[in-house]
């Protein structure tokens, strides 16, 4: 379906045939520009209300800035749909997040005007004083280096690391907060109430009040106590509103808060803003979703919402004659208010992720012991060790790939000191549609290595529930348990719960000569590969070890005591990986078994479905099938 | 040697002997108690200038909080020598630091008294914010949480993102910031600065100037106009010192600065702020080094100094009669220092270690290309990775156990982009007495599993100098370097430069039916051990390897085409490490030699000299020698 563009917009092939647009252009182009977002987004699918609330943002600093010259860092990038329609993708960009397609992202390899690759939250500031001061370095002092941040992503730690470096630094660099109260759900912490503040003028109305109050009080000064007060009253004032503002207090000098919404307004503070030296942040409101009412009233919903009918709203969901398998993180989010009814000591924690980790059902029945903390990784995990130190057993929610801006707190706070707290590591293995940056490739590697840690990853829905179980019991130690992104394979999901013993597979079915072992939800295409192989009258075994650590040794031992042959499967990277933990132990107990290790090859991935990517690589169903079939071939020589 | 406690020391066994004590008392204690830390220090080793700055902190708070039911955390711990002392620890502190003795940092296994094991750096407000939400959901309101941070470590982005928690939780939570103006070295960035200008009260001169300036102007009201003036000031300042405060931002009652060397004013706030419900931070000024003015006057020298004569200050040099080798970080130092000279892209970055990295040398001759960022590691690599978008090739120096803080970036910001950032990870593998929170045991493993990340070790001074010089050519994209604390092996260590193939490693010598391979310092002990078994006529190959990845497939495929036994050696995790990386080519190719793998046992190695723990752990020569032996001894059955 091709979907056309507005007149201006199909005029717009590069930043450049935007130079010369004036004031009532720039408004009808931000306008065009929003429709063709809804026109395409709710065709195609993917991220909507970000990219909606900086519309206008997006067309003046194209405007104004001298892309790809100056150097533009989008925050997260999910929001950058209309840089990319802007600068020369506009005709590709239904192909957005398809294989093969455009990226969600911003992504260097995709296009010059992309200056960093995103994904992750909070790495704009760091990325864009680092070019800047590149340019200081190199003498190029008319470049411009600009950082567009949300308010939820100036949570992360590393954007506060980055302003006290760029507060000292003489770079020509320029931060613009883009403030809409949100992240994916409405955006939480001390800041955000900060920034609502100056947003609003509290601090300014409080600085009043008192005043007043004081000039009130010594009225007896006579008539002129007012006029002096309104004098001191105006000083104070612009005094205040720079003294008083934490990020001047990081010496950024700031400016705002401007409507992130007037195109016109905004061409002209950032033209004035480009002649100011120095580091500088300006402070932008906006509104998620914002021209498309039902996305404004619901922001979270229309985050990412799916395909939708544009104009009635109506959220395009496939329909089921039977009962379908529930998301895995449906799964965790019902499982944790099950387990914690009864475990008092249950405590659940996100960063920034409660709808899409689905802790969300428990902060509604539990918000005593359900915590998001922001966009905040690193704290997440040792707040959970401080809660674990006092006796509680707290769930750490994470998507694998977020789990990476941990690492270190769950080593040193977590591990090392052997306490215990859960680590729920959702969309592991590849994560789809966002790509490399949110793929969760390397958790069963950078988990496997460290002391105390269990790491663990259920084939199905019941092992996932089990498993939690299992983690909650008393002295457990830290405990991970990895699971996909999207669906699982069981309609009927409720199970009662099962201690499953730690380090302990399942054996699922025997075999003559080759056995597949298996990791976490790629068991299911070991038992639809199994399938096909026996109907030639191949019997292969399976072997789901659930844990990539501590193995199964008595069962490993029974494995390569009866089998030539064998298939690790994994959902996740070949180096140092499941498959690897398999071949440490048979070095280690000097068996020779042909092993042949299928998972994530050593490269970077880009973007498509999970299946389209796990064909890729070879460990579909029929990836399965054929590695197996090669290896009976070899017997049979 | 046994060290005399001073009278009143003596009697303090635990803090339950310090309740009593009066306020004459307190500061008969706080000097007996810095005096014995200057006695054992002097002699023994360890940290200095942190723990004599907190010296009447420390007495304060045991003597005013009811530790250990009070949760009192340490942030980094280096400072915590007096907490020990006073903690019933006093008559071990001698072993402080030495193997089977006590931690040089608070650890829970240790004493209950330390309430969370500490060593890296920003962790205790997550952690006491998690102790302090487990007693609100225990309804346990009379329990107090404590995190002393100082201000190097509060610019380290997790406190960031803790204190955005901290600030919106009603728990009972005391941060004490313990300012001294210095990390190791001196700390850096707007933080630093603001802290300054809190201290000196600038901002509230500033105000007062401009209110003062009004009312000037503003004189014609009459006499009067000066009185009014008056009360708007005092109004105005103590709003102000509210307001216009970084932490009050954020929603955390700020209180201070107070003097941190008056143990009985400090007695005094401790106990107000005892009744005071919810967040709060409390500012101490405090000297780092305090009491001992040469600590005081060279801070940097004196944070970790060795021993001493303690009358004189002479710290205690071995001399030696040859050239001895230097450490590995000077060889960094010089190296990076002639690269740049040659290579005008070559820039340094330091988080916070421009001492302990030795970056301090190119800092001194190229201020404007090396930087030191502070406390924040995640920064330091995404603003490297800011660095090399632009052209340049900067190297990133940053301690092995500190790089496990900007996983994600290297992943994300760097490895995804395949830029050209060069990472030198110093003290890789055991990092001696600091234990287990510092060692750097993990990088191969975790490193490893990234795409496009080249991952080195220099088995010699020689071999580290053309690993970087081979990083700095062009296009050699993710590139990391890791090398051990300490002396190398060769005191002629200024060897000219020379390429280095990426994925080629050494074969250093021929042998009948075993190798050695090696990666990295230990290859220095495969040289022992081949000689000592050559004396018995034994004939054992090594190969340095040089790079866990990518391998030297073809110097494989000759080892193990002639060795029926190869023994790994590496000083890191034998999960997923060099040795794993032996076993997948192994496997990959159908190799199926005998391999035993030497490194880092699958669990949590405490502290000693690095030589006590490659023993503990088999890998020292003798180690290597007796492994060796052990297989040649299977050939022969
Ligand atoms: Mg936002
Ligand atoms: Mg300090």
């Amino acid at each position: 379906m091709q979907i056309e563009p507005g007149k201006l917009l199909a005029q717009i092939n590069s930043p450049a045939d935007m130079k010369s647009l004036d004031a009532v252009q720039l408004v009808k182009l931000s306008d065009e520009l929003r429709q063709y977002i809804v026109d395409v987004v709710s065709v195609y699918g993917g991220h909507f209300g970000a990219s909606l609330g900086v519309v206008e943002l997006t067309v003046a600093l194209h405007h104004v800035f001298n892309t790809p010259e100056d150097q533009l860092v989008w925050d997260v990038g999910h929001q950058a749909y209309g840089h990319k329609i802007l600068t020369g993708r506009r005709d590709q960009f239904h192909t957005n997040r398809f294989y093969n397609g455009l990226s969600g992202f911003p992504k260097r390899k995709e296009s010059e005007y992309d200056a960093f690759g995103v994904g992750h939250s909070s790495t704009s500031i760091s990325a864009a004083l680092g070019m800047a001061e590149a340019s200081r370095h190199k003498n190029e002092k008319q470049k411009q280096h600009i950082a567009v941040i949300g308010d939820g992503a100036m949570t992360g730690g590393m954007a506060f690391e980055a302003m006290n470096h760029a507060g000292v630094s003489k770079s020509n660099l320029l931060i613009i907060l883009n403030d809409n109260c949100m992240s994916i759900d409405p955006n939480v912490g001390a800041l955000r109430d900060y920034l609502t503040d100056i947003t609003t003028s509290k601090t300014y109305n409080k600085m009043r009040d008192e005043v007043w109050n004081i000039l009130g009080k010594i009225s007896k000064f006579g008539p002129n106590a007012q006029e002096i007060g309104s004098k001191v009253e105006s000083s104070v004032k612009s005094f205040l509103l720079k003294q008083s503002n934490l990020f001047e207090s990081l010496n950024l000098r700031y400016f705002g808060p401007i409507d992130g919404h007037d195109v016109n307004h905004l061409v002209s503070v950032l033209n004035d803003l480009k002649d100011i030296p120095g580091p500088k942040i300006l402070h932008c409101l906006t509104k998620k979703g914002k021209g498309y009412s039902l996305a404004e009233k619901d922001q979270t919903k229309w985050h990412a919402p799916g395909t939708f009918d544009k104009f009635t709203g109506e959220i395009h969901k496939k329909v089921y004659e039977t009962p379908q398998p529930p998301k895995y993180q449906e799964v965790f989010g019902h499982t944790i208010v099950e387990l914690a009814e009864k475990n008092h000591k249950i405590m659940g924690i996100t960063p920034a992720m409660p709808s899409g980790s689905s802790l969300n059902i428990m902060m509604k029945v539990m918000p005593d012991r359900a915590y998001d903390v922001g966009i905040a990784e690193q704290h997440a995990v040792t707040f959970s060790a401080g809660l674990a130190t006092q006796g509680l057993v707290p769930f750490c929610n994470i998507y694998s790939t977020f789990m990476q801006r941990a690492y270190d707190q769950v080593i040193h706070d977590v591990a090392i000191q052997n306490l215990n707290v859960v680590f729920c590591l959702d969309r592991a293995g590849f994560a789809g549609a966002d790509g490399p940056t949110h793929h969760g490739n390397y958790d069963i590697s950078f988990f496997r290595c460290i002391p105390n840690m269990v790491v663990s990853a259920p084939m199905n829905e019941a092992e996932l529930r089990n498993l939690m179980y299992t983690a909650q019991l008393p002295d457990q130690g830290p405990f991970s348990i990895r699971y996909p992104r999207g669906n699982g394979v069981m309609p009927d999901w409720k199970t009662p719960f099962e201690e499953i013993k730690i380090g302990t597979g399942r054996k699922l079915k025997e075999g003559d000569a080759l056995a597949f072992l298996t990791l976490g939800h790629v068991g299911n295409y070991a038992t639809e590969a199994g399938e096909k192989l026996q109907k030639e009258g191949l019997d292969v075994a399976h072997y789901d070890m659930r844990f990539a650590k501590p193995l199964d040794e008595s069962m490993l031992h029974d494995v390569f005591h009866n089998y030539k042959y064998v298939i690790t499967v994994e959902d996740g990277c070949l180096q140092g990986g499941f498959g690897s933990a398999i071949l440490e132990f048979m070095a280690d107990h000097g068996y020779q078994s042909k092993v042949v290790r299928l998972g994530i090859p050593d490269e970077v991935v880009e973007h498509g479905t999970q299946m389209e990517l796990h064909k890729e690589c070879g460990f579909d169903p029929d990836g399965l099938y054929q590695a197996a079939k090669k290896l009976l071939v070899l017997q049979t020589i």
